[in-house]
């Protein structure tokens, strides 16, 4: 028996997110059908980041168990092989048996794009959130700076979740202009449901002039989810890459 | 009667080309079929550029004539409204009624996109060519200097064209990096039929090392189709905009 981890990338448009669910078509369900199908063997993959319905990923990751002949290097390409165009496995190794990189300590990397457009462009809606308003990138950088850190984020959290523990830690959130397009890039140890995309939201709010940046410090230490700005589109979410720190493999 | 022209941008991974096809859904099908809708008029478009199935744009004009009483200017949110999200209106004017922006003196600025990448990314797979070469973008660079300046393009032209005159002149021909993509941006006084997808093919060929750059000099001095590189798929070219040269409007 042999552990896989796969580093899986997704257009996640037409999913109804990562998560197994009844009567939906998610990324988890299309990865356990064309393992099985190509080891003949009933597998569950098990994933990292549950990413919501219509959010992307470049790298996120995802283990299963399996008996199979073919190299474990060689599984994105024969899985590749068989997918829809729209889920790419970008790599595949061996890990120990007992290795769950959910449970290992990691650094997450999301960008949330915005592109700053009168009419929307057709080549970025998927991928992208069109903000028809002026957005003081200036202003969003200063709103940004209240973010990093260890705190706790309740009110940049969805009021769904059911998780107690709401301390995270910001390592880094920038905000950078690529023509008309802005994208912000956020690096955190974990983030709780929605997280970023309130973060996005709410920079936005200070973009825009509805908020002084500094009200950011005092949304966040009010710990109410309704002191924040809305939550962004999921199409501007994408999770870039989950960094997992000193590995068993690289000791 | 106004003479209102358009700038249209479109996603065509979904379309057979700008132009009217029997049995095939294009572009000019659609925006003729909601400007009609709107204006109760039979409007019949006529384009600038006949983009290729599966080519997209940031800025292709088009022109029609209509006695409706919107706004010129408001065309692009009244038409938006009832697209598809694939076709956005970005501009809306009114032109002088003899006007035609085909007939005009104009340049045009294509960009071919390509992403080195093991396995293709799904977030650029419609917008980019994913290249599993390794490509030398210095030779890449070296090759298309060849390609500037007014020459009988017939080697970087589809034998299927009735075209006679092949002679055109490439006013720039850049090729940049930005992280693990690699754009082609040419502009010029007009192209040929699949030209700018084979100078991408051709220039792929001296980034792979098959041809050296000096190559392409014989090749278009040959003018001989069979002598340069294949045609770059289609999914890797967007029309990025056409550029009238001192329009009435602005005289």
């Amino acid at each position: 028996m042999k552990r896989i981890m796969l580093t899986v990338a997704y257009d996640g448009t037409g999913y109804h997110g990562w998560q197994l669910q009844p009567g939906e078509i998610s990324i988890e369900e299309v990865l356990n059908r064309e393992l099985s199908r190509i080891t003949g063997e009933d597998i569950r993959v098990k994933g990292v980041s549950r990413t919501d319905a219509g959010v992307h990923a470049e790298g996120n990751l995802c283990i299963f168990d399996t008996e199979s002949p073919i190299p474990p290097e060689k599984f994105s390409y024969a899985v590749n092989k068989s997918l829809p165009d729209d889920i790419v496995i970008q790599e595949s190794r061996e890990v120990p048996a007992d290795f769950h990189p959910r449970k290992w300590d990691s650094e997450k990397t999301y960008e949330y794009h915005i592109v700053r457009c009168r009419h929307a462009d057709p080549l970025r809606r998927k991928y992208a959130f069109c903000c028809y308003y002026d957005l003081d990138v200036q202003l969003m950088r200063q709103a940004a700076e209240y973010l990093v850190g260890e705190y706790d984020f309740t009110s940049f959290c969805s009021a769904d979740t059911e998780k107690e523990d709401h301390v995270r830690r910001i390592i880094s959130l920038s905000v950078e202009e690529h023509g008309d397009e802005i994208v912000l890039s956020v690096t955190g140890n974990g983030f709780l449901y929605n997280m970023v995309r309130i973060i996005a939201g709410t920079l936005m709010e200070a973009g825009k002039g509805r908020i002084p940046p500094e009200t950011v410090e005092k949304i966040r230490n009010a710990k109410d989810r309704t002191k924040a700005g809305p939550t962004a589109p999921a199409c501007g979410l994408r999770l870039v890459k989950i960094r997992l720190i000193d590995p068993p493999w690289e000791k």
